[in-house]
């Protein structure tokens, strides 16, 4: 518990009031839902949130060009966001989806893992349980508007929302993709991913690295809705209404029957979880394979 | 342990011999299963039990009109029935039904949880916990044979059955719908649903309180088996008959070895289920939403 | 781990190499998998292993007629060709077969189950908890060609391949049938399939003693993959090519976060449930059941 609030003192440090009217960048964002003016609209660099109080429910949108890569600023702001929303009674959820086109987000964010300091190691990995942990037990409904491809972290976002909406583009693959990388999911990415699709299909697609195309993702259970792509957003508003008829704190208790005894075995174990991370990603041989990725990723890009 | 033979004792005692001759109720009830002439058929005022002992079962005629409600006293006619049936050794299967058209069973009785004392509150949900521990437990098969709307607790008493066979009718829904009505449902009914439906489809369906059509229900695995409604029984006992070919038994310690440690976690913690319960149905809040929930159904009838 | 040891030991006692040119045994064995000409086969008198080093995989194929019974010796056997392979650098996979026309394996050897000591039982079923532990858990890839019918412990060993590939005949039904032969699938047995195909299809299953033929086993997701008869051996092959291109590190602790839960359950009880076997295949009953049983087999064939 120390750590989360250690955590949390660090996000609130990092907050930086982001207001933003309408027409700021043209073309990058359409009405907000429930025919808002934007007027309201919060957030930070990375997140800008429209909320629709009237409706209940705020968008978040993630803009951490090129790809949402889950850095630890990008994390904390995340992270601030929904404490923000979760803090306001006029909320009961959220719909996250991204504002970088084709992409819903890469997931962890190799240079945090490369190059640095144990202390920033142990930081960073703190920071990815707490948004697990955070969106997993949301008392806000979160659906997830998945709007591109979404891998390894993109995915564990993804599963920790309560309902998933996912764009008709075979581009937009979405799995826990790390032995690919060569590395392993931690157990509670695992535990996550058996709870959503069994354990049969997490064992497989764990082991293999695999990425579902939309009408492969829907049937195992990745995701429980597939729709063309320019009906992702109003398919999530749909399902949210479908949500918040139901007496909140009925459904709120419900979650966390279902969800806290998976939360509760990282809670039990996260220090350990954290020197772990530490230790493999200290590894000559890991360093050497991430800074190769990255050499890699550069050239590309160039 | 303690707590189960109180409510032996209990049920023992309420025990009113129940004899019932062929045409008492014309019209009401068909011929008896394997030709019999209902001579032997025994029961309670609210449980009517056709015996066919040359075929090893019985059906169990669920007969708490107007909608089955799980009331204390029906309940523990429901628990002599079974229990007179397990201690006879003719009897290795039973069919649950319902003698009330178009409802299986409402499931549990808010009149129990109205303004009454704590000591009947406990009392009640005690029966309540023993309903699921001897029917989902029992060294009977048990087949559910649904011919009507399974709401909660009426979904409870079907998902403790070894096999489910509901009738083809849109309006014939089934679920554990708790939040609807604003409450969470117990950890062992969530159970027994994770371990019907998965941990997905359960978390979904308790959320928003789903009642599955037939079709639905078939597809996610609440229901084994969707027939049209007039070959409900007849599809029932025509499982009954796989189900009878197996050694006794090797089936009823494979049941066990399924069914014990789901059973265990409440044993173990049955005494603060049941304080729990009591200290939630007492709440203010609770008691008022009842009262409000029972005058409307009173007025709807009026 | 005592046992587990011990075992080793007694394993490679038994040992015999076994070279087998090409032509040996002519019409039994095709071209070997890369195109090799058998020379460097080897395997012991009931085990052929076909390996093919360049391409990093063997085949291993069961040739105990006549219908792979799980012998002590046979057991043996594959416990020593699969710790050949394991601790040879050049394999990280293998292909599980059988030479014996129709039948991948019939499971436990009855015979060694009957008229013997306990001692003789204790030291059985050590070997079979060995098979699956050592198979659940290795870190080569395996694959099972299932080219035969495949009921009890044949199946069981079938569950502990990361994948299936299961020949379209309506004869090659496969699953735990134990309740058919009025005994109880232990309670890893149950755990393996429990984790292959969801709590509810193995409650049913293990109740019944079900046998799926290959459409029902496909469904329900006892296997894999279903293809023509002629095509099981390629099918596996094609499969083993997405198996190795995943890092292998990665791949075997991503298999280990999996399984070893599982796995631990025995390990932290094996002593114990020794007994529990010992001392059920020991009683009279039982014994009478399998001498019964074991005679009609015999006249049978004869």
């Amino acid at each position: 518990m120390a750590l989360a609030v250690g955590m949390r003192v660090l996000t609130r440090s990092l907050l930086r009031p982001w207001v933003r009217g309408p027409g700021a960048t043209p073309g990058r964002t359409g009405p907000v839902a429930g025919g808002g003016d934007c007027v309201r609209c919060f957030g930070s660099p990375r997140v800008l949130v429209e909320p629709d109080p009237a409706a209940g429910f705020a968008v978040m949108k993630m803009r951490n060009p090129p790809v949402n890569s889950l850095s630890l600023e990008f994390l904390t702001e995340m992270l601030i966001s929904l404490e923000k929303l979760e803090s306001d009674k006029a909320f009961h959820a959220i719909i996250i989806t991204s504002d970088c086109p084709g992409i819903f987000s890469a997931g962890l964010d190799l240079k945090e893992m490369c190059g640095r300091d144990p202390t920033h190691y142990a930081e960073y990995w703190k920071a990815v349980q707490e948004l697990w942990l955070r969106f997993y037990l949301s008392h806000l409904v979160v659906i997830s508007a998945i709007n591109g491809v979404s891998p390894a972290g993109g995915c564990l976002l993804a599963l920790s929302s309560d309902y998933r909406v996912l764009a008709d583009n075979p581009k937009y693959a979405i799995g826990l993709n790390e032995t690919l990388l060569g590395i392993v999911a931690p157990f509670w990415f695992k535990d996550t991913l058996v709870n959503t699709v069994g354990h049969r299909v997490a064992e497989r697609a764990l082991q293999l690295g695999l990425l579902f195309p939309p009408a492969e993702a829907l049937r195992v259970g990745m995701v429980d809705q597939v729709v063309p792509e320019d009906q992702v957003q109003s398919a999530a508003r749909s399902v949210l209404a479908q949500w918040l008829a139901i007496p909140g704190h009925a459904r709120q208790l419900t979650k966390t029957l279902m969800r806290k005894p998976t939360a509760d075995r990282l809670l039990k174990e996260r220090d350990a979880d954290i020197q772990n991370f530490v230790r493999f990603i200290s590894r000559d041989a890991i360093q050497k394979a991430l800074r190769t990725y990255l050499e890699k990723l550069k050239q590309k890009k160039s």
